[in-house]
C-alpha cells in the first residue's frame, strides 16, 4: 500500500550524498496498518484500520540497551536517533552497522571499535572505552516523561547556541501548517500515532516538508528524524520542526539538540517546556490549527509580515 | 486554588481504612498551574495557564532508579505505582517510607529490610536480597513507548484472570463519559496533560469517579492511580478505568496488572494494545465522545441495554 512508504519518502531537493563511513543499514520497513473488526455505538460491525505497534529492543555491541515500542516505519533511524539524543554516541563514524531484525524484534548496532577488534563477548571493565562508560551511566535513561538523562541534558542545553539571525515568518508558519495538514498520514487513516515533520526554512523551499515520520510514541517520531539528520549530516539551523505532540521538556530539549531554532506544535506546552525554550532561545509556536496559533517564546525571531519582505 | 487539590480529593464512600503497616508518606502536592504571557495570531498579548512539569527522581534505598517528568499532583502515589507496575516490589508491606522532597526533585523510598538493618550504604552484591536482584535487572525499564520490561510483563499477563462475570452496561459507560466530561480538570484550564479516572462498577455507585489523576505523561497518571489502589488495598475487579490517552500496549498491560476488566478511552488504539486486550480478555471501548464509542474487544462483557435489566 502506498501509504506504508510515507516515512521512507526520499527527501526531495536536498542533494544528499551518503558519507563514505556511513554505517551499513537494513531497510526493515514493516507493515504499518492492520484492519480489525469492531462494533460501533449502534451495535453495527465495522472494519477500522489501526496502527501497528511492535517492540524493538536496541542492542549496542550485543549489550541490551532499551526496548522501544514503535510503529516500525523507520526503525534504523529511530535506533540511531535514540543513541544520538541520549548522547550515547557522538560521532556516527563510530558505528559500523545498524541491523533490524523483526523476527526477534531487535536492532543490532555495532560499533567500529568492536568490529575492528573482532570479538563477540566482553564485559565493560575489560572493554574500558568511552562508549562502555556512557552505556554504564544510562541505567536511568529514556524518554517520554518516564526516565530521562535530564541532568546531563540540561548541562548540554546551556551550551547550545541557536542561530541569532534565523527568522520564521507567519507566511512560512502557515505554509508548514497547510502542508502538514495535507500530508498523507497514518494518523488520518488510523489515529493513535504522533507525527513529526522536519521542514525547510531556507531559500525557495521555505515551508516544505523534508522528512515526515509518525510513531506510536511522540519521542520515537522525533528520534527517527534526529537519526536521519545525523546519518545524512543535515544541520538544524535553517529548519523548522513540527510535532503533533505536546511541547514538554523532552520535546524542547530534543529540538535544541538538533540545533533547530523553530518548534511548532498542534498542541500546548508545559511549564518546563516553556522554561527550557526560553533559556535556550527557541521560538516556540503552539496550538497551530487552521489560522490560529499562539506564540509562546522567542518572539524576536518571529515576523508577522510575509517572508518576501525579508528577502 | 481549589483546582490544585483535584488529585487529592478523598475517594467518597469507599470506607478506606489505612493498613497498619502502610509506609510513612509525605503529602507533597506542588502547584500545578503557571500563568504565562503569550501572543496570539492577532499579535495580541494574552495570559494563559500551563501545567507544571518537574523532574522527580525515584530513589529506592538510596539507589537511583529513574527520573519521571511529572505534573506533581500525586508524587507519592506515582512513585508507588511506578514500583508496582514495573513489578519491582510485590508487597507494599516491604516499604517503610515514601518521602518526596521537591527542593531536590526526588522521592526517597525506604524498604523495611533497609530500615531494619539500619545501614545507609551498600552495594547490591553485599545486599543480595530479592529487591536488589530486581533493581539490577531493570536497566532497560520504563514506560511510554521508550523502554519497557515487555518480556517479563507479557509472561505475567498470561497469568492474569479477569472476572468472567463482570459486565459493563452502555448506561454505565455513558455515565462514566458524562462524569469525566464534567469533572474539574487541569486539562480544561491548561491542556497538555492526560487524565485517568478509576470508576466504580458496583452497586449504586456504578459509574462514579473514585479517583481522578492528571499528569504530563499518560503513564504517570495511570501509575499514580495504581499506586493509590495498591496503598489502599483496592481491587480492580469491580472497577472501570478511563483514560484520555491512546490504548497502546503499556496502557492495556497496566490495566490488566490492576485487575480491571474494563478500559475506556477518548482516543484510539494500536495493534499491540488490541492484541494484548484480546489475549487477557479486557473489554476495551475507545473513541468515547458524546454518544459515540467503538467497542474494540471483549464484547461478551458489554451489555447494550440498561444495567437495571441485569440486576
Amino acid at each position: 500500500m502506498r501509504r506504508h512508504s510515507i516515512a521512507f519518502e526520499a527527501a526531495q531537493g536536498l542533494g544528499l550524498v551518503q558519507r563514505a563511513d556511513a554505517p551499513r543499514m537494513t531497510e526493515a520497513a514493516a507493515p504499518l496498518l492492520q484492519a480489525i473488526e469492531i462494533l460501533d455505538q449502534h451495535g453495527e460491525r465495522r472494519f477500522i484500520e489501526i496502527p501497528a505497534e511492535r517492540p524493538l529492543t536496541v542492542f549496542v555491541d550485543k549489550r541490551e540497551l532499551v526496548t522501544l515500542m514503535t510503529l516500525g516505519a523507520a526503525p534504523e533511524h529511530l535506533a540511531l536517533g535514540y543513541l544520538r539524543n541520549q548522547r550515547l554516541v557522538s560521532d556516527i563514524g563510530e558505528l559500523a552497522a545498524v541491523q533490524v531484525d523483526w523476527d526477534t524484534g531487535s536492532v543490532a548496532i555495532t560499533s567500529r571499535s568492536l568490529a575492528n577488534r573482532g570479538v563477540t563477548v566482553w564485559d565493560d571493565a575489560e572493554r574500558g572505552d568511552a562508549l562502555a562508560g556512557r552505556l554504564g551511566r544510562r541505567t536511568v535513561t529514556t524518554g517520554c516523561g518516564q526516565g530521562t538523562v535530564f541532568g546531563d541534558l540540561m548541562d548540554e542545553i546551556e551550551r547550545i547556541a541557536l542561530p541569532a539571525g534565523a527568522r520564521l515568518s507567519e507566511e512560512v508558519l502557515y505554509t508548514v501548517m497547510d502542508r502538514v495538514r495535507r500530508h498523507e498520514s497514518i494518523y488520518k487513516v488510523a489515529g493513535a500515532v504522533h507525527g513529526c515533520a522536519l521542514c525547510s526554512n531556507a531559500g525557495d523551499s521555505r515551508g516544505e516538508i523534508l522528512r515526515f515520520v509518525e510513531d506510536v510514541g511522540r519521542h520515537n517520531a522525533v528520534d527517527a528524524i534526529a537519526g536521519w539528520m545525523w546519518l545524512e549530516s543535515i544541520g538544524g539551523a535553517d529548519k523548522i520542526f513540527y510535532t503533533t505532540g505536546r511541547l514538554t521538556s523532552e520535546m524542547v530539549i530534543k529540538c535544541a539538540q538538533m540545533g533547530i531554532p523553530f518548534l511548532l506544535s498542534r498542541s500546548g506546552l508545559t511549564q518546563m517546556g516553556y522554561e527550557i525554550a526560553r533559556r535556550v532561545g527557541i521560538t516556540m509556536v503552539g496550538r497551530c490549527q487552521g489560522r490560529h496559533y499562539l506564540l509562546f517564546t522567542g518572539g524576536e525571531r518571529f515576523v508577522r509580515q510575509p517572508v518576501t519582505a525579508l528577502a
